[in-house]
C-alpha cells in the first residue's frame, strides 16, 4: 500500500477470484465456466466488430439492448448492459444503499456483496442461512435495507421459489430487493417476469454463463424504467463507454439463438444430475443444486484436502475457507468427459481414504 | 430519478460523450477516433479469442501487462490495465483524493474530471488556464491536492513540455500527480520517462486514440509498484475481469505494431498539419495541438452555429457550451479526405457570411 492510498479503502479485503494458475494445464471446474464456447454466429458477431475498433462503442447499447428488451419482454428503458454483473451490482449497492439502508444478504452467497459494501463505505448485515442452507424467507420480509438474494443461491445451488421471491418483494415496498440471477437458466424461476408489477425489483443477470461468454465480461439489469434511470446515472458518471464493441455484438448475436443456448444448458443440467449421482454414490452430501454447479462434502475427506488432491490430480475446484462451508467444494459442471475425470479421481481419493 | 436513488449520486450531472446519431451516416471528427482500423493481426487475435469467450479473461492480464512493461520499460508490478482509460482515471480519484486532498486541475480540460471528483464525493478546484488556453506550471507547484493534467490538454490541444511536468511533480513529493496522456503520441512528450524517479507520479494511458482501438475500451496506468497495488486493490474490489479476452488479446497485438502505429501517427499529424493550415487561411484561429484534433474559432461564425451548420452538412465535431470556449469547435483529425470535406464544407460556411 502506498502512503497516498485513502483511508476510505485501505482496509478493503478485496474480492478473490477462482484461481488460473499457470504451471500445467488443468481440468477447469473452479470459476463455474460453461463446457461450451460460444457459437460460430456469435464469433463472426464479435470478429465483424473487431474490425471497427477505431470507433468507441454506442454508449447507449441501442442494438443490444433492444434485443435484450425482446428477449425478456421489457421496455428498451427498462434494461441496462454492463461489463460483467458485477459492476450492475456495484451500481446497484452504490445507487440504493447508504447510511439508513443496509445491504442484507445471506452469510454464504457470493463473496462480492461484502465486498461491494465496503467499497461504497455501506453498512451490511448477513443473515444466516438455515443448517440446511436455505434461506428462510421471513428473515427478509422483516428486515429493513436493500436486499440483494443470489437465486439460485451460490456456492450452494439452491433455488427459492418465485413465490416467495415475490412474498420478499411485495412485503416492503419502499425498499429495493435485487435479485442476482446469475445461475437462473439452470433451474431456477427468473423474478423477471414480476417486473411489471413492482417498481422496487431490480433483477441482475449475466451472459457468462448460461451463453458461455464469460471472457466477453458482459452483464445486465432488468427493472422499471425509474430504477434503471438511476442506474445510467451512475454509468454515465463512471464509464460510459463501459461495454466494448465486440461484446456488445457477441451479446446481440448470443439472443439470437436461445434454442441453442437452452440445448447447452440442458446437457450441463443433465451431466450435473449424472454427477451428483455418482458422488452421492460414493458417500457425498450435497445441495439440491439448480446452478451448473455442485456443491459437496465427503464426510471423511476435509473440504481442503479433497481441493488440493484434486488440484495435484489436474483437477481445479473451487474451495472456501469460511466457518461454516469449508467441509465443502464447490465443483463447475463440465463437459460429461470433465466430470467422468472428476469422479474417477474422486473414487481414487475415497478408495485411499479407506 | 426513483425514489430509491441515494442522497449521494442523485445530484450527479454525469458526463456527456460525443454525439453519435443514428440518424443519417455522418463524417464523424467529434470522439478522436483514429481513422485507421486495427490490422489484420489485432484483428486475428481477437476473434482467436472469440472462440474461447466461455472462459473467464486472466484477471491479472499477465500477457497483456508483460507487453506493456517491455513496451514502455517498466516492471510488470509498475502496470495496471483498465475498461478504457476512464477506469483508471476512476481508481485514482478514489484511491488519491479525500476530504483533504481535493483533486486540481485546469477550468478547461477532459470534462469527466469533475464528474469523477463529484462521483467519488471528493471536493475540487479548478485553476483558470491563461487567456491563451495554456497551463501556468507555478499554479500547480504552489498547490495542495491531487493533480490531474491532461497532457497533451483536451479539448485545446496544448501541450506542456515534460520539464515542466517534472517540475510540478518534484514540487511536492507529499502529493500524487496524475498524468493524463491520452493524446501524447501524436506530439507530446511522456512522463513515462520520469516514473523511476518519482513515487508520486501516475501516468495514465489508452489504446483508443493512437493505437485505433476506441472500441475495444482499453487503458492502462503506470506508476511505481506502490500507486499501481492502490490501483488493483481498488480494482479487486470493483470488477476483476475488468478486462475481457478479445481486448486483452488484442491490445497486446497492438503492442506488437509499433511500427505501423507510429506510421498512422505521422499520417494523422501530416493531415493536422495541412487543416490547421487550410483552416487558417479560412481566418480561424487555432490553439497549437499535439493532439489528433483542432481547437478552432472564427472570428464572425459563432462556435455553436459552426458546429450547428457543419452538421446539417453531415459532419460531426465538438461543441462545448462553457464559458471560456462557446466560441471553439473541437475537430478530430480524421482522414485525409474526411478533412478535404470539411474544409471544403467550412470554405462554403465562411463564404456564406460574407
Amino acid at each position: 500500500m502506498s502512503r497516498w492510498f485513502s483511508a476510505k479503502y485501505s482496509a478493503l479485503t478485496p474480492y478473490t477470484p477462482g484461481e488460473q494458475p499457470k504451471d500445467r494445464s488443468y481440468i477447469k471446474l473452479n470459476t463455474n465456466e460453461s463446457p461450451f464456447p460460444p457459437s460460430e454466429a456469435v464469433v463472426r458477431a464479435a470478429e465483424k466488430e473487431a474490425r471497427s475498433l477505431e470507433l468507441y462503442s454506442d454508449p447507449e447499447s441501442v442494438v443490444l439492448r433492444r434485443a435484450l428488451a425482446e428477449a425478456y419482454g421489457v421496455d428498451f428503458n427498462e434494461t441496462i448492459v454492463t461489463n460483467g454483473s458485477d459492476e450492475v451490482l456495484n451500481f446497484a449497492f452504490m445507487a440504493f444503499c447508504d447510511e439508513k439502508r443496509p445491504a442484507i444478504f445471506p452469510d454464504i452467497t457470493y463473496g462480492f456483496y461484502p465486498v461491494f459494501a465496503a467499497l461504497n463505505g455501506v453498512p451490511f448485515r448477513e443473515i444466516p442461512l438455515r443448517d440446511d442452507f436455505t434461506i428462510d424467507p421471513e428473515d427478509y420480509i422483516r428486515s429493513e435495507g436493500t436486499v440483494f438474494l443470489a437465486n439460485p443461491n451460490a456456492p450452494t445451488g439452491i433455488a427459492l421459489p418465485l413465490c416467495m421471491i415475490e412474498r420478499i418483494v411485495a412485503a416492503d415496498p419502499d425498499r429495493v430487493v435485487v435479485v442476482d440471477e446469475a445461475y437462473v437458466d439452470f433451474g431456477g424461476e427468473s423474478a423477471v417476469r414480476l417486473i411489471p408489477q413492482y417498481e422496487n425489483l431490480l433483477v441482475v443477470r449475466t451472459f457468462s454463463k448460461s451463453r458461455s461468454l464469460a471472457g466477453a465480461r458482459l452483464g445486465f439489469g432488468l427493472a422499471q424504467a425509474s430504477l434503471i434511470a438511476d442506474l445510467h446515472t451512475i454509468r454515465y458518471s463512471t464509464n460510459p463507454y463501459n461495454v466494448n464493441r465486440m461484446t456488445e455484438a457477441a451479446g446481440a448475436a448470443s439472443l439470437a439463438e436461445d434454442e441453442l443456448n437452452h440445448a447447452h444448458v440442458e446437457i450441463i443440467k443433465n451431466t450435473r444430475e449424472r454427477t451428483a449421482k455418482a458422488l452421492a454414490g460414493l458417500s457425498f452430501e450435497l445441495t439440491p443444486s439448480c446452478a451448473n454447479f455442485l456443491f459437496a462434502r465427503h464426510p471423511s475427506i476435509p473440504g481442503e484436502e479433497l481441493y488440493r488432491k484434486l488440484k495435484q490430480r489436474g483437477i481445479l475446484v473451487r474451495h472456501f475457507s469460511l466457518p461454516r462451508i469449508a467441509d465443502y467444494n464447490r465443483i463447475t459442471v463440465g463437459s460429461a468427459e470433465e466430470m467422468d475425470a472428476l469422479v474417477a479421481a474422486v473414487r481414487e481419493l475415497v478408495e485411499e481414504t479407506k
